[in-house]
């Protein structure tokens, strides 16, 4: 029977994973659904309190168990809306909501994201992700990449977040090679050269985008493009964008970027090209670690 | 009861349009239906047979009629294959196919489109509206812009497209305002000055796009966005991006565009803005011209 100290929960977009945490630090057993923000009615605490219920009601006893929760659930379509921290700021510990819940056992903080007024950004979820880097990685200066649907490069300093970017790589990879024309030539497959010249020529040329991404299917209509060469090929076109425009970020700075998925390989290799040094580390450790920070600071200010 | 000297179509992946034309040059009638090549089962002759048959029979007597067709109808996917000319080369004259058909009376040509070799391009019925411009401005020297799904450029010389570029553009648009993020943001309305303020700053920094995308969303959820703002920074970023990559065939040089649609209205408002000389000719008018320069040079040759 597994009795957690405390829980952790990861509740974003398309799915809710959740974390039996020991007082020790351990982590005892982990469970995940589909049940994410998406799959539930906008606004319905009853629906978000069931689905929460039956992902981690094995875990429960009689006693009250803190939870301490992220991601889009703290959206104003989400559980209960957690109102963005403006940055310059700490990533997490300012700003938790604590919703009603009928079940009396579920002594639940929601914690909010972070927002920037100008340019405007928000971000939710990756707070947590870097708060987690902070703790994994105590001391941490400098610049943190999360890829993903809407990739995020910060600022972090002093165990601030000073500044962040979000990017729509992620959602523009998709549609384009989910739903576009392109989707008849980026098919499966990854030709690691053609990310890298694609990089590159973006970097170089960023403006001619959207006719590199035409040239893609007239290239295939006319000469065949060998399998792998059209989807590695949107791939660099659309990262190489960010890259140029992140750039003040990266020049002469060395990278952390969290997540060890294919994706963050991509940023990896196409960092690495121009001659930054980037460390890894990996997502859902920086999002449990972080979980963990954000429980130990409401413990302390409770 | 309408016979006309021979009739012309335009055939799209969305919708077929006929014209049925008399020996003098004057429109006799014209019809529509939503039987494009994405409606019908790939080079299946037999359908498209049908389909033609639907639309334009009751202007069949007895005796076989010229048609001439351009469009999509002449890719892989559609009637028979009608291989891409390559530029330089006219605009129409070269390269039609005639499929047979069950029908004795459809003496049917199908133009085929131009291909570009490096950079990799190809378009398909296009050429057939630069051939429109072409006959309705005679000795036309210049650039002609083709706003669309996948807008084009082309430069006209003497009489032949000598290089063309294609951008997606608008599919980009189609997909942003409709599936992505950004569909909460985008609704209707159209705000002037933001169209052109997102041309401007695309203009000056494109590698930004991805970016700025996130920000309209970023932006509604923060300030909220007054309606038409969102749509109209949408059209405007991808729009000004275009024109930054697009920069060696407008500076310094008139344009025409061909359209007359709100699109068509929109590059021409992004242009002017540039100092760009812009003059406007009817995108119908320009593909009746062409198909109708296609059949006299078809005739000359018969």
């Amino acid at each position: 029977m597994i009795r957690p100290d405390w829980i952790a929960v990861d509740w974003g977009t398309t799915h809710c994973r959740a974390w039996a945490m020991g007082a020790d630090g351990t982590m005892l057993a982990e469970a995940q659904s589909a049940e994410g923000m998406g799959q539930l009615a906008p606004a319905a605490p009853e629906a978000y309190e069931a689905a929460l219920l039956r992902l981690i009601g094995p875990w429960l006893g009689q006693a009250p168990v803190s939870i301490v929760a992220c991601g889009m659930i703290g959206a104003r379509q989400g559980w209960i809306e957690a109102p963005y921290m403006p940055v310059p700021c700490a990533p997490v510990g300012g700003g938790a909501i604590r919703p009603t819940t009928r079940d009396p056992r579920l002594a639940l903080r929601i914690l909010p994201g972070l927002s920037q007024s100008a340019p405007a950004d928000v971000m939710r979820g990756e707070e947590t992700q870097i708060a987690g880097a902070l703790a994994l990685r105590p001391g941490f200066d400098g610049v943190i990449v999360l890829p993903g649907t809407h990739s995020k490069w910060a600022h972090v300093s002093a165990g601030e977040v000073v500044s962040f970017r979000s990017f729509l790589t992620g959602e523009l990879f998709a549609l384009l090679s989910g739903q576009s024309v392109l989707r008849h030539s980026t098919g499966e497959g990854w030709q690691a050269d053609a990310f890298a010249a694609a990089v590159e020529d973006s970097l170089s040329r960023p403006a001619a985008l959207a006719s590199r991404l035409f040239s893609i299917r007239a290239e295939d209509l006319l000469h065949g493009l060998a399998p792998g060469v059209g989807r590695a090929r949107l791939s660099g076109l659309l990262i190489g964008m960010e890259l140029a425009a992140a750039k003040p970020y990266w020049l002469g700075q060395p990278v952390t970027i969290l997540g060890a998925d294919r994706l963050a390989d991509a940023y990896a290799t196409a960092l690495a090209a121009q001659g930054v040094h980037v460390a890894r580390i990996d997502a859902t450790e920086a999002t449990c670690a972080g979980l963990a920070a954000a429980h130990a600071l409401l413990k302390e200010t409770a």
